[in-house]
């Protein structure tokens, strides 16, 4: 494994902040110019219901959506125009960004058509599914022309309906300027699973296209909460980053070694224990013999040794102890986001919270972290991006860090003490 | 929080080990004499299944299962038979153990009827269900009547299929030597989940009988794995532990202060993290408005105070990583297992293993997870234990344990790293 620190700048110049979460989306009735007149009627009977549903937020939580939507008021507007979007991003330091669906987190006013983003899982017809993904598909390639370099646009993709639909989709966005990879839904309900060859074309196609396959948080077993949100957010991450292990212990990595995907907005912190237990289990020598047989030979490296070449986290506004994790979760793989514009992110007040939670991070960890880490998984074009950041990005100085810290060269070795603790050779 | 280390003996006498993860069973076709004779033409055709089974599994893997069987075959004989059983325990250095159906986990042979131990969530006809869980559990009764201060049964209640059914099961077990638990179905599949109110009658039943609740390690979504056993491995813990967090933050422990449940048998790795996210999502002050009623003001404690009094963790043979966690896991819940007679376990060779694994742990702790948190779980005879102990049980010395390593009082508070991060207060 080539080592990630290699060539990093460990010198002053400003951070190149690529976000791998943003959201963008247009106002729910501004779809109707992109989608097909086919399902019109379904889209007016589905817009009544956008806004039955806005009526009650407001009915139930009114004083927070009033002040949240006061408060900003102007930046919001970045969800579909795209000026005030680089100047939002400009004001909190981010150079790049890579942009899901759904603008608004808040009362989903801002959703694709019949919820074809976070709430795709949902949509039963598979002609609605597919209707509203290639509308929000259609505005997302106009959103990310107008700026090619920052934006990294994330369409979407339901292929659980219908594989042929999908590759014929994947194949029509592929060197679309900006646009860099598709969302899938995070759940296959009665579909087969996406261990399964059912998905095999979709893969490929996406390999082929260089556009990166993603989950991303919202969906999950709502019907075993009984309306409990606690049992929602402490469940959501294993619904989210399922598919990951899905397509790695199927070998899909293997078969189809173009192919990378990422996990949104679910944090990192359960990483480096699934590490753990694929590498021992699955990769070591197995101890329990009655299951001798595991991945069928499907994979052919380490679990841990996907990760950073095909396995990448869009892990957020990380949590301090997420980013002390870093080296056992995978420095070559965590990439910071801001969630903008979702209140639950770090817009508007990214900088203030870099300076304080990464001020005891080496530069070059952090240069990986912020920015370098999303440059390799979608691609970006470093010298527009570092352009942009010569204008826009926070210093190491401004980020309260030591100069002179630096990590060491076996970081990652060091950090997954399973190599040590169960004899295992490290191949780096 | 009572200092759960205070009292606790830290000079060399012989360790109380009681194992919170045994198996036992009958070999399938004795079950017929404990079978109510109404499902007696059910039980012939399951039986035939079963010796096919059997079959299939020789073919597959039959030189693993010639040489285990062959190795152990007198230790075995104690899943059904008391007297080799309490040799097999006392030269394993064990003198209690919690157990639970299934004694043989190779080729399930010693499966009570229908599969309604580790299997149950397989059963689709409640009838069957019950009928297998009474006879397993009236065999059990007796199997534990042989040896109560050693035994501790956990007997089976589909609680999935029939409430009213369950209820008088759990009031007929209730007070029976060594009875003293119930293990519940894994998954409720499309019944109510359980943090729902259906299930209040057993919880309560079970609270006021003084059994704990189970579930075991065994059940998962198959259908998704694509007979990946890699996949099965890597999720079915989740698919265990996923009713504590019912449980938990849908307020039983609060409505019902006397419910206590045990997972068993899928680690304790997963517990910090998720005790973390949950003390500082659902305990501390909200961040995110949007979500501010969360548990809907159902639970009156801090998540991770519920450990160690009502929430308890059966984690059979502790990985070496799981035995240094076991601060921020709950020192006061983390229960040792040898998993007898199951060849994934510490037998026959488990004191061998605690020499390796306890060195660097204090005796003080080592009481604690070896068996003083089992015998405060399951309210067992501490007294009539430390008898067998005497007779059986391995000292600090054996485990070749520094004498002088003392376990400091706020080992708990200082491993729950998060109190100081997100500025919370300890109610310690």
């Amino acid at each position: 494994m080539p080592n990630p620190l290699e060539n990093v700048d460990t010198g002053n110049v400003p951070y190149v902040i690529v976000s791998s979460d943003t959201h963008a989306g247009l106002p729910v009735a501004d779809y109707r110019d992109y989608l097909e007149s086919s399902v019109h009627a379904e889209f007016d009977e589905w817009l009544l219901e956008r806004h039955e549903h806005r009526r009650i937020s407001e009915e139930n939580n009114g004083e927070y959506i009033a002040q949240w939507e006061g408060d900003n008021a102007e930046g919001l507007r970045g969800a579909y125009d795209p000026e005030v979007r680089d100047k939002e991003l400009d004001a909190d330091g981010i150079s790049g960004e890579v942009i899901f669906a759904d603008g608004d987190a808040v009362t989903g006013m801002e959703s694709p058509p019949f919820g074809a983003g976070l709430s795709a899982g949902q949509i039963t017809d598979p002609k609605l599914a597919f209707a509203g993904a290639r509308a929000h598909n259609r505005w997302l390639i106009e959103f990310c022309a107008t700026s090619p370099v920052r934006r990294a646009g994330v369409a979407l993709v339901p292929i659980v309906h219908d594989i042929d639909e999908s590759v014929r989709e994947i194949e029509l966005l592929a060197g679309k300027p900006g646009i860099k990879g598709v969302m899938v839904p995070t759940m296959w309900h009665d579909k087969p699973s996406y261990g399964s060859t059912h998905y095999d074309r979709v893969w490929a196609a996406c390999a082929e296209a260089g556009l990166v396959v993603h989950t991303h948080s919202g969906e999950a077993d709502f019907e075993s909460y009984n309306d409990n949100v606690a049992q929602y957010m402490l469940e959501v991450p294993f619904w989210t980053h399922r598919i990951l292990w899905q397509l790695m212990l199927s070998g899909k990595f293997d078969k189809f070694p173009g192919l990378k995907y990422a996990v949104v907005e679910c944090g990192s912190y359960w990483l480096g224990d699934l590490l753990w237990k694929a590498d021992v289990n699955f990769g070591a020598s197995g101890k329990v013999k009655k299951m001798s047989s595991r991945t069928k030979g499907l994979i052919k490296r380490l679990p841990s040794e996907y990760v950073g070449t095909n396995v990448f986290v869009g892990a957020s506004t990380m949590s301090r102890e997420e980013i002390r994790r870093r080296h056992v979760n995978g420095i070559d793989a965590l990439m910071w986001g801001t969630d903008y514009p979702h209140p639950e992110g770090s817009w508007p007040h990214t900088v203030e919270r870099l300076e304080t939670d990464f001020r005891e991070v080496s530069i070059e960890d952090t240069r990986l972290l912020l920015g370098l880490n999303a440059v390799e998984c979608y691609d970006l074009d470093l010298d527009g991006l570092t352009e942009v950041a010569a204008r826009v990005g926070p210093t190491p100085e401004r980020l309260n860090q030591d100069p002179d810290l630096r990590t060491a060269d076996d970081a990652i070795r060091t950090a997954r003490w399973w190599f040590d603790d169960y004899g295992m050779d490290w191949k780096g």
